[in-house]
């Protein structure tokens, strides 16, 4: 599965065994992670970067990988996250295939790959080991944990079992828990992988793997991740030209859209390994804050205490729709933060963050700089 | 395919041969309807149904078939469609599979099933067929046309096409065209079925049957017809009873909103034809009424011109958004309708005027009984 870490990755030894929420452990595990900037002397200007549910460690470029990574726009000398002021980190997410221990790796034990005897991932999973992550480097408190859309449930996991470890957050197009028309549509995705007879009740191999599933799911994560609104405007009713068609089916790719969906699938299939794929998925199903705040997740909020927090959400989510990042505004806020709430007009939906730098970065800008830390 | 028929159901002789839009002609073709009510002898007081994308011509209860309807609690004797005062007639689509000719049909010049070498279907066939019983039935003129979703396009298709067919519209839950996202999920749905090695590219039987890709475009379509909101209020984060459950599989049912897409799916997935849902839900994608406008929307509703509307659209509505029937009333103000714009806010989205009659069926009882004829 070497394929799917970027160069440059470095590892972490996650203390062995590492315990499981859900039961079980793990031995021997590694997170892959990648850092820019440096550590300043009092070891305070540490920024923590919890992704989605796909995305590898590399953020931007640097020094082991010049390619430009995921955020490339937002991380960087001079941007909004300033990598002459900040040590940056990004922990690939436990259970993924960047490069971190997850099903598509080899279970020391067996010698063969997990798949689906890798133990249940949860969201907690995730936040520990790149707490582990973060103490071995040596950083005591987190000047501030960006977590972005899976990544904004992993920061609020990090906070709410590791009082102190963070000074601040800023989170992302962020939810408390999944709402059910979320767990539908990733309930959805994780049945046309399942059902893809190549899935195989998780033993694939690259020869016959299940490529139709993946493909599907993708599609349907690309048709939430984005909004109606952008694609109206960026689509319309534009047919490809006749050179693009597929003859003369009447249902074969016709429309842009139809186009635009199918690259992006393309582009996925095969760098993302299945497997992976389901336990994140159902990890974010069964994130439920609220096991913090006694089954209420308003009262698990305001156990969390923060110096400051930038709570960003989108009106065009419909994944994680911004009445769930006020949620998380008030409930910070009432748990003592400096909050500052930006719903944001961003016509691009639950992935605006990605693409829409002209209004994340001077939010995310003007966050970091009134921070006090060095 | 009887099975799919409901009891009762009366055929229409469409005239041979019937040209299609998009090329081609059917020979001896026959459209399923069924009626309630009685024609007055001044042959002023039909009401045409055009229905979405899958009921049947069943409505409600009548003589021939006294089993509830799919809009039972709209139509019947002093109901807010009230068959005391009215003749209701709902035609059963062209190119579907509850007793209208479609490519599940026999095709006459073989003697086999039609599948894939139906011709292709546009929402203008399914009007025409509609406005060619209305003729049949003996009614130059329709008091009011219904359309709802689907239907609701092929009543602004018919009414178009044919000027004078209605005097007045209820149009519900319609658009003009659809949007981009719309067609994704459409495309989304119509992959799923085909890549289902079963469908075998049109030619599967009761024992080879794509129900894997019906199932996945069944659950697709519901989670696109109603709305976060309702699902949030109804389901949450519930989850199954033990007993429920599908053993200790992490990937099985869980959350009382996956169980309950399995039962519509199940419910689903052998009462429709594959081929038809392909057909029908492609020609949603091409319908333009821009068409008939030059290339303008707006235009094309200018030159309707109807005595009365009533325009319903729904604030949850995902599929067709509130715009587009906002776009919908406007256009057809200005073709010098008095037009009645109803946006209800019922949070069962697209499907709510199947569910929330208390809100759909005053706003419906109001419209007819303004209309003057008798």
């Amino acid at each position: 599965m070497t394929e799917f870490i970027p160069p440059g990755t470095r590892w972490f030894e996650l203390p062995s065994p590492f315990a499981m929420k859900r039961g079980s452990a793990l031995h021997g595990a590694r997170l892959a992670y990648e850092t820019w900037g440096t550590l300043n002397p009092a070891r305070d200007n540490a920024i923590l970067i919890l992704t989605g549910l796909s995305p590898s460690a590399h953020v931007a470029a640097n020094a082991g990988n010049p390619e430009a990574g995921w955020w490339e726009a937002m991380c960087g000398s001079g941007k909004a996250i300033d990598t002459d002021r900040w040590f940056v980190i990004c922990a690939n997410s436990l259970g993924g295939c960047k490069g971190s221990t997850g099903p598509a790796s080899i279970d020391p034990a067996t010698g063969s790959v997990y798949r689906l005897t890798f133990p249940e991932l949860s969201v907690e999973d995730i936040a520990n080991a790149a707490f582990e992550l973060v103490r071995g480097l040596g950083i005591a408190t987190i000047a501030c944990t960006f977590g972005c859309s899976m990544g904004a449930m992993s920061a609020l996991a990090l906070a709410s079992m590791h009082p102190g470890a963070t000074r601040t957050m800023a989170n992302i197009s962020g939810a408390v828990q999944s709402l059910p028309f979320s767990i539908a549509i990733r309930s959805l995705q994780r049945e046309a992988i399942r059902l893809d007879p190549n899935w195989n009740e998780g033993r694939y191999s690259d020869l016959a793997y299940p490529e139709q599933g993946m493909r599907m799911a993708r599609k349907l994560g690309v048709i939430t991740y984005r909004s109606s609104l952008e694609w109206s405007g960026r689509f319309g009713r534009v047919r490809l030209d006749g050179e693009q068609r597929e003859g003369e089916d009447p249902f074969g790719l016709e429309f842009q859209v139809e186009s635009y969906l199918e690259g992006h699938a393309r582009r996925f299939v095969r760098q993302f390994d299945p497997n992976c794929y389901l336990y994140l998925s159902r990890s974010m199903d069964w994130f439920d804050l609220s096991e913090y705040g006694h089954g209420d997740a308003d009262a698990a909020l305001r156990t969390i205490h923060l110096h400051k927090a930038l709570v960003i959400g989108v009106e065009t989510d419909i994944l994680f729709p911004l009445q769930q990042q006020q949620q998380i505004a008030d409930g910070l806020h009432a748990g003592g933060a400096d909050v500052t709430f930006a719903p944001l007009p961003s016509p691009q939906g639950h992935d605006a963050f990605l693409v829409d730098i002209a209004r994340f970065g001077p939010a995310v800008r003007e966050f970091l700089e009134s921070l006090s830390c060095t």
